[in-house]
């Protein structure tokens, strides 16, 4: 990086300065590389903030018109890419403000009364995150639906339910699946509750402190489609706490499907063999030409890394800056559109690759009936007849001890054998010692049976409509 | 640590195990050291599952109310102290269960019918946590009145507004205290939306499947005040987002007043001199007998880094976990307690010290006049003289170099040279130039006029209600 | 909280207070309550500062007697349990200098001379340091020893290697624990390196500038077995790097031994079967008689969150912090300590458990039979015979496809068939497909041959030692 | 993202694969968007591969020569940016494989003998560390010379020490840069050691086994210039801790120049007044014309926020992964890269900006005198006429409140009420109470005193060669 002393150049704020910037401090400080994102909303706020200004006569209709009819033109040369972006203009806002009067002269340099770009980049912000909240929410959704097609085909498909990864007790594939539809649905709910603290009309505020020209925020809240306007300006331009919920937010889903991933990734192993992956998700070995891998699963649960990265970096960030702006906050953006683009990119090819998994239902079954899993209804069973649960509970696990010795199942054991167990057993507790039978009756509210099973998918279908 | 080789000892859980726990495998896994602090709660939720119990006929009235006599009397012993808690037992749910046991006989080994640890422990902890979302919300409400009380006193008190640590505009002290009003208007939001989710009743869901008998799901939460009941028992078992999600807005929340306190520490420096702290809320040196430390807002600062330490290790304890119950899930407790009582301990202290917090008003407004602070001020007069922004923004900027090369104020130029830098400027001009009008005439909603802030304050007592 | 205004009470730094300390800030800034754990640390240092200043002749020799005969007995009271120690008095120092004035009055005034509270807990969190990294150290090194030994037994124990989860090649057991064993050793090299930086003596800094009176640095660090000092004062009371650089090496050691604790878990699962971990290290279900859990190892991994969070505290906290010495720096403690027990807990019980692991070689062995494991031999005995690699390994990739569309394994490839697929074949291609053979033939070093393991485990032997 | 089913394609590992990569799921897992970065790496480490090959007769020496040549012709496309990089081929090991295999036909096939991707990345990896480790080193090395350069300018130059944020005791401003020097060069020490861990050779590893063929590990090392090889196959491709171990180290560098950039903004304040940063290095403001900001100093700050971020990151993706490779450890590239940059770039522009920040020695000389600075020199003044340190405190305090009531400065105390404060005052004691004198009598070693500093300045100078 070389030092090139430069003569002072035409920075938009350059009055009082009598040297320009050195080209590593441009190099250094620019956003413009990833500022750009947000073009298309830095341009709606301008082209609403323009109307705002000829309609509270701050500057003349003529002017109004001339400078939205510029930002349009932008906005068609961004679009189709005949746009320069230059970094030495910093950032988005400057490039676009330059590339006006450019374009239309002077009169471009009245679109930045009553505004400062502390106000600018909240607006900008605000504007983008509202929309993707919206359209991950709208992910979220596809990939709920997804699953809930993959639940209703699989209610009666029945597999081992693990606590502490030891087999536990039979549960149905659909009641598996749900749990994640729900752990979505408190996603979208909580995303859902971030939109109403982002959707929040920033622009007015100024550098800090509020104008005194009389601009009219409402207005502007009302053209740009915001709910509310911020009420303090020193506040709102110092506020990242919607990009922090935002990331928050992301954080707990990623954790969410890492714990999917982490299921898939079991289940494709030769020791389950519960699912096989299709083809076209998974990837082989460039030197094992027998293997197939559940990669896309992998890196989904390695990219829970990175958004719980991004989330500490901007509590980092935001950590003990005074009011109001910083220009640490420019490293908000980075940690966002990494979130958004990698939450997005996971829930897409989840959302394509779930359909093409193969269950292998038998093995889930088989692998169902074996554990002793079926224990716990037997103790049920025995309170069903009087039994304390404690009691019920120890007799059930010296049975266990006395299957593992014979090397048999629960249901192996001789009626005579099971009655000096407890006097309570009658021959009909072999009936319930089935799998099948296990899971249909759980028929507590969000137990695993069928029918409640029926129940939560028609809950869940209503609600993430 | 010694291996203590064991009898197989009275676990509750023993039936199928030949050898006892090691002494050191209890000692690593007990939680009870921590998870007491549920007692309350825990025996709470067990009258309430007794009630449900006889009420559905699954064990008799009698047996119901001698269990909830027993745990009555376990309460009683816990809250006067002559309770011992026993390591050995592993957790609370175990030392209470053993208690209730030894205190009524056989009978007790009936409570935990229907029932699973997992399910009991989650409820323990949602009980717990509505409680402290509760109060953790009634103390920022309390900090946010004590602010606003003194927001109430400074509505005239005019101060530098400040960008990049510069000074950029004059603003009203109330201005920037009721910024921070806002904010943790916000953390109370996130706190009530957390609220929703937590407000769940989860015992029900036994292990994780359900159970086969007729317990009544919504009799217990209606005895427990939980709004709704979890609808998958896989997920209710599984499900730790509720911390996580209190986590977050507790992160949010410390950074908010570790900014706060960052600019008290800086306020209070010789170099600001802005505040004078009470001698009640500052420490001396044991060596510099001049100090006066502002050691509370240091250690509110510092505290930061734990609740953020505290959020990414239950991010990390659930990364890639797979359904339904882990045993990492126990360590979801630690972050939980010391974050409540972190952020309480922060939040008392602060509404505690605040109104003892000295502002010396005089040194506030003098710095506020300095740093050509009125210069936005001067920009906006000629806008409104029909010059567009950019060409006022750099006129101003050329008179701001003046002034540093000239050693005065912009208020200090004379009229004839003011009239070279532009031929808009009239002898009003000066009016403006002063601290007091540049913060009277920031009259744009939210912005820091007298004016808006009264209407500000008006809006946020009726909020914070 | 109550707000109790109190009279300026004895605080040792109390010269130009009016009012006292309010009772609510002695609670939240005291320290007492953790750093007491550093009692023993404060005393040796200072009974070495007095010996120091008897020494220079800044305090008499009488004075010097006197106040570490004061030390001495102080020493003895905390051992015994017999020393109260008094939150009023903030911290680990302040009790102890009052219990010394109490002791033997004024003169106990002078121990205080040419130090500060700033130097002296830089002190004594070294001296700690020293200790601790020396005994984990040695945790470590039990550990390993523990697992070469179980290595040792399992030279010849086949078993499938993994990636992706998938098995990939068949290795020996030894060579998998070994792995460990070489993560562990990073660990302690990077402890070691750590402590070069620990060893420094701090006193002497003072306040931060250093001191006028005739100290000598040298002597204590002599005494104290430091081997070099601090080299600039004002570093020396802002530095806590040495804390997060064992805060780091920790998290990566907790992060080896999450893996190790992850593999428990599977190979525990019923479907790996691999091991069985025995009764004392395992616990049961309150409600499901069969389980048998591995708890141990669930919360080890699950404790990662646990210091990973205490690192990025200490980050945080010392992120943006003036020098020289701040409050907030009062937080390194509770993440420092908790990380030490953490660790020390999981390498304890990890050391004890090992050993306590059944393995199932049979089903270990007769599971790197399966799928496809010794594919990566046929392409190796291909290139053997001048094939390209690429093409030998598309050729068993179809002899892959083969089997699986004939539900067969390699080895069940008939001659005949076997030359279609490549003219390379000979009849002692069959030899290399057996689990033993693939494992013996990797004799490039490092590699997974008995031979190679031998060596290893002779290497890592002397290097552990 | 639309779902392309395709033809099973050329992959060189689709041997046993019947349909083809969805192209989602090629973009999804594809990382020769980022890991193209190692393309010198990974082709210096094939030409070393390829001729350990020949040398060992695995390939023939003619092979082996094609192989050089095609890789060396890629090497000048790829740098002259003629070569095209291909996402559908995965990574920048498929992508140079198949450019090879294009270039020289099939033959190009044997280089992947005795070798997988698993250990070529790692490879990869370490060679790039390597070299990074290096140019960091000695970005840090560069900017330490900037800073004692400044230093040895500023010995005399004096300024008010802080601790608490509160003027403490008088300093010299090159003592103050000097801590900065020393921080960085334990930066240097932990990247040092970070080293030697990274300085190991893991090809030869393969896939996680080792290999049958007569591979020669340490002729490749020499070759490459390591200075050992990896000791266990399956360790070798599971470890990614040299990565975390630079994350960490340049977590804490991070945190130290987060620190003086703090100082930075700090000082350039009005109220602090130390320092104006050129024109150069600071950024106007886009309304306030009156602006200058420090705008590197605080970008620098809020990247701390990306490097912490990073390092969480990888500890995350890390946490509980079974051995060996897994996908989830591609995620590394864009934390290291990342990083890599971040830390570049901030090293760079410090460098450079520090020799052009002004030091406004006046006022700071003149803000040292303020705050009672000297009253430690007092304290000491008495301890050397007899007085215990307490009393000596004490009474100082009492002298520090008395000047405060009277608004004067300690040495405004007329020699007879001196005297009734302590008796031992004698009239030399106004000699020590100038800013001037306190500063030159820190003479304890590592003190702020002038020829204590200078003697630092020697043995850093020395020590940063």
């Amino acid at each position: 990086m070389k030092k090139a002393k430069k003569k002072k150049k035409d920075k938009l704020w350059s009055g009082r300065f009598k040297t320009g910037t050195a080209s590593s401090t441009e190099k250094f400080t620019e956003s413009i590389s990833f500022d750009r994102r947000l073009w298309s909303y830095d341009i709606q706020g301008s082209i609403a903030h323009a109307k705002m200004l000829a309609r509270q006569k701050i500057i003349s209709v003529a002017d109004s018109r001339r400078i939205i009819r510029g930002l349009e033109e932008i906005h068609q040369e961004i679009s189709n890419g005949s746009f320069r972006f230059d970094t030495t203009l910093e950032d988005i806002h400057m490039n676009i403000e330059k590339a006006l009067t450019n374009k239309i002269g002077l009169v471009g340099g009245k679109l930045h009364t009553a505004r400062s770009r502390n106000d600018q980049i909240a607006l900008d912000l605000r504007l983008y995150l509202k929309d993707e909240i919206k359209r991950i929410n709208s992910l979220i959704r596809k990939f709920q639906r997804s699953l809930i097609s993959v639940s209703k085909k699989n209610i009666n498909t029945f597999m081992p339910g693990y606590t502490h990864l030891q087999r536990a007790q039979p549960v149905s594939l659909a009641q598996h699946i749900l749990a994640y539809v729900h752990m979505l649905q408190r996603d979208r709910d909580r995303l859902n509750d971030a939109l109403k603290r982002t959707d929040v009309m920033p622009l007015g505020a100024c550098a800090m402190a509020g104008t005194s020209l009389p601009i009219d925020r409402g207005y502007v809240a009302g053209l740009l489609g915001f709910k509310r306007i911020s009420e303090n300006s020193m506040d709102t331009v110092s506020d990242r706490d919607f990009i922090i919920e935002f990331l928050s937010s992301l954080s707990v889903l990623m954790m969410h499907i890492s714990r999917m991933s982490e299921e898939l990734i079991l289940w494709s192993s030769e020791e389950f063999s519960f699912i096989e992956i299709s083809d076209e998700f998974t990837t082989g070995s460039s030197i094992m030409p027998q293997k197939k891998n559940p990669d896309v699963a992998e890196l989904i649960r390695g990219k829970t890394g990175r958004v719980y990265g991004n989330l500490i970096n901007l509590l980092t960030v935001m950590k003990a800056l005074p009011l109001t702006y910083n220009r640490d906050m420019q490293e908000d953006k980075t940690p966002l559109f990494d979130t958004v683009d990698t939450v997005s990119g996971s829930l897409e090819i989840l959302t394509e690759m779930f359909p093409n998994i193969k269950f292998n239902k038998e093995r889930m079954e088989l692998t169902a009936s074996g554990g002793f899993s079926t224990a716990t209804e037997i103790a049920d069973y025995l309170v069903k007849g009087g039994v304390p649960f404690r009691t019920a509970h120890e007799t059930v696990g010296k049975m266990v001890s006395y299957c593992i010795s014979k090397k048999c199942d629960l249901n192996d054991i001789p009626f005579n054998i099971l009655k000096k167990f407890s006097p309570v057993f009658r021959k009909d507790v072999y009936k319930i010692m089935s799998v099948g039978s296990a899971v249909e009756m759980k028929r507590s509210p969000g137990g695993t049976s069928p029918g409640e099973i029926t129940k939560q998918i028609q809950r869940l279908s209503k609600a993430i409509r």
